[in-house]
């Protein structure tokens, strides 16, 4: 499902008005959808309008940055929860622009990996630092130890929800 | 940019690496982000599952529920973040299943909007409870005040990000 252009309307508002009767528990993940959807269509529109650049692509680069062997482009879909098809236009189009370049390790012909060139990884690293300032813009009227208790607290929502998917814990 | 298949792999530890080096916003922007998808893959898994229905589905009728008398597809495209042609898919496929139809309101033919049927209304109304139940099961290891504490404090992240977004604060 594509994503309409990023607008500044408040979506735990517009997703239900039916807050005042709803259980704390949805209450919470309705506030939570809506300040992680704000917050992500922020970096969005500052990665395009600071790096040119979309969200799938920082993942991507994300995921080659931590691997300096490179990854192969079913293991990026994986981790970066892009599908197969869309990862080799993705890794087709850095690749044109010079960011990242398709290698065969050696010993195994088979086998072919992406990995950031040095042009690439410097790109990343800048865009690494911006998206970390920006962070730090949104949350800067938050006093810093709730962010810190924050981390914690989120934390037991993460293990609980893990503990309760009907699929079977987190791997 | 298609989602792959969800499949239960931690986020936050394979996004970044280098989290024990990163700063406190940027951990906790982790965090909420895999804690969010997390539980909106177990929503989306729970929806096919149990009603062989799509997120996309579920967001529009609740839209449709709140609005008795209908919404036009532009409103619904802007309320659920899904793209006017897919707005118009969706729109289609419900209504062949016979829970949503598209009126012209008393007055002004030009208008065309879409709305619930009694079969759309009943659906919903089920798939909001289900809804509610599968958060409070993901929820169930949390202690309520917590869940509630977490609400207010969620809150304030919100309200600092929307005061220090790039195109000005929520509408």
């Amino acid at each position: 499902m594509a994503e309409a252009e990023a607008i500044n309307v408040d979506l735990e508002i517009i997703v239900h008005g039916t807050q005042g009767l709803a259980k704390p528990e949805l209450r919470l993940w309705l506030r939570m959808l809506s300040t992680t959807k704000l917050i992500s269509q922020e970096i969005r529109r500052r990665l395009r309008t600071e790096f040119g650049a979309t969200l799938p692509q920082f993942d991507l680069m994300a995921q080659l940055y931590r691997e300096k062997d490179g990854l192969r482009l079913g293991e990026l879909s994986k981790r970066t929860m892009v599908t197969n098809g869309n990862v080799t236009g993705l890794v087709e189009r850095l690749e044109t622009d010079g960011y990242v370049q398709r290698v065969t390790p050696d010993g195994d012909r088979r086998v072919t990996v992406a990995r950031l060139t040095e042009a690439g990884t410097a790109l990343f690293a800048q865009m690494a630092a911006a998206h970390e300032g920006w962070l730090q813009d949104m949350m800067a009227d938050v006093d810093p130890a709730a962010i810190k208790a924050l981390w914690s607290e989120i934390g037991e929502v993460k293990t609980s929800a893990s503990n309760h998917l009907s699929a079977g814990p987190l791997e």
